[in-house]
């Protein structure tokens, strides 16, 4: 059978066609324009769901079930989405919605956390336990235990870039003080840049970001290959902050495997081996079999896959 | 049937007999002495379990398992203890020893996870999930996930005193800088009260410690009842790092109960009140039904309840 995965994002909904082993036959996506009204949101996201499953060649009497990975509050047994304020809904019945164009199960999960268990479904090789980490515009995740999503009692957990880093410190968009994101993410990651060029005009980060238009999270990255020592401070700082949260996670959960994915886990091996070398004088655990830190490999496949496992797992409940 | 619970701790062996309701029908202890051959302290734990079950009225063959709590790194499908540097063992055949003296079936756990799982198994109502976080001479927990310890793939994880508090901060006994443990446990809030005497010659606490002959765990908080300003800054101060500790961990796993125990626990409500005030305005999670903080209550008694907890879920598997 195949599953609808549908990624609905603050900017475009990417929807594909699934199949049992987490390959996509067929994607395609849509601007999600999030300012208007949920229900127009949904027809559309219904409508490309035909479309895809049309161009891939198949029917939807294939298609098992549909799975949405939502940014936000879900509640997954009602298939509403309780609260988001990316794209803005509040106790939204969305799976009840798309149903009335779609007359198959549909299963709802929030974004990372179906993200996660795409990564998982595909790469995590069965693992008992797998932590996914993304380093995106915030620090996000999701928690996979015995092959199912983990968020908590409540559908709310496995907020790990909300774990306090430096207690007090940089303010966080969560309301709190010190949290992972305000140091790990890609948004922190610039702040960090453009310090740093203030502080060293010398920095080739100065020219590299005017040349460029802007800082992003590439500038420092970039100019530290090229061996400008300003570069090379703020990336090996950010890394550090990183891998301090990880070894943080791990001492909570110890995952047999730990995945690192959002826009800078394209640096590949420049941040995970240093990760991975902090880990090892960091990880509390001395003495058993450690977590596996890798990259993430299915990049912006992630959501997609994810949503389809979401429905797949749904199903098989 | 009843269990035999074993708190292997580096002071006492602490044994007793428990019923199917987390009961103790009757208990006794004797010292440890940690610094002898392993063998001997286990001859020595079967000899008081034997006493133990003589004691209560009952025999051998009343009881259908033993367990045993032991600090350190257990593996608990072999029944060794991998490693301990209280007690200090080194891949101890643990359970296969103490069936040379007693022929039933052992289940060994680490100690703060048999803890958690007495706690959880009188008091934890049933809860999907269930965090016991202990306040003692380090920050101790276990994690409980559909009834069961969850302690990662390896047995190694629960280790929530050792997730970063303050990024480069106080050293830790793990070794890495920061930690929890460093900020919330006893150890660390009789430095915090010792360096508040040192500043303020004129508080109460200097006056309090001289009469009691040492600085304690009670001595700010005491201090503070009595309306000492520099005690109400170290309590305060304690309490929120405690707190901290709490939102980053329900943060990532948003358990239905959350549970604190160990020494500092016995101040209740003084403790409980403010942390569920923190905890109110900085838990990430806005919109669905909030971890249930609470304090402990099993006590000293959480441990030899865990071990015979330990033995009954073991048998039930």
């Amino acid at each position: 059978m195949y599953y609808i995965g549908i990624d609905l994002g603050g900017t475009n909904i990417a929807i594909g066609l699934v199949d049992d082993a987490g390959r996509i036959l067929h994607s395609d996506s849509v601007p999600t324009v999030k300012e208007r009204h949920w229900s127009e949101i949904i027809r559309d996201m219904a409508d490309l769901s035909k479309k895809v499953v049309a161009d891939a060649g198949h029917s939807l009497e294939e298609v098992a079930a549909v799975g949405i990975g939502c940014p936000g509050t879900i509640d997954k047994v009602s298939g509403v989405v309780v609260y988001s304020n990316n794209i803005v809904m509040d106790h939204v019945p969305m799976a009840e919605e798309f149903r009335k164009y779609i007359d198959l199960p549909v299963f709802l999960e929030n974004d990372a956390n179906a993200a996660a268990l795409g990564e998982y479904a595909v790469y995590g090789e069965g693992a008992d336990s797998f932590v996914f980490m993304t380093l995106g515009t915030g620090v996000g995740g999701g928690i996979i235990l015995n092959g199912k999503v983990w968020s908590g009692f409540n559908g709310a957990g496995a907020e790990i870039g909300h774990q306090t880093l430096v207690f007090g410190g940089e303010p966080c968009t969560c309301g709190r003080k010190g949290c992972l994101e305000a140091y790990a993410s890609v948004t922190a990651l610039i702040n960090q840049t453009k310090a740093a060029m203030e502080a060293h005009p010398e920095s080739m980060m100065n020219e590299y970001a005017a040349k460029h238009g802007k800082v992003n999270g590439r500038t420092s990255f970039e100019c530290a290959r090229a061996g400008d020592p300003a570069a090379i401070a703020v990336r090996d700082r950010y890394i550090e902050y990183v891998a301090e949260g990880i070894c943080s996670i791990v001492n909570i959960l110890q995952p047999e495997i730990l995945s690192i994915g959002g826009g800078i886990s394209r640096e590949g091996e420049t941040l995970l081996v240093p990760i991975k070398e902090y880990f090892a004088h960091n990880d509390y655990n001395k003495h058993m079999a450690k977590t596996d830190i890798r990259i993430a490999k299915l990049f912006g496949d992630a959501g997609i896959v994810g949503a389809a496992k979401t429905a797949e797992t749904g199903m098989a409940e």
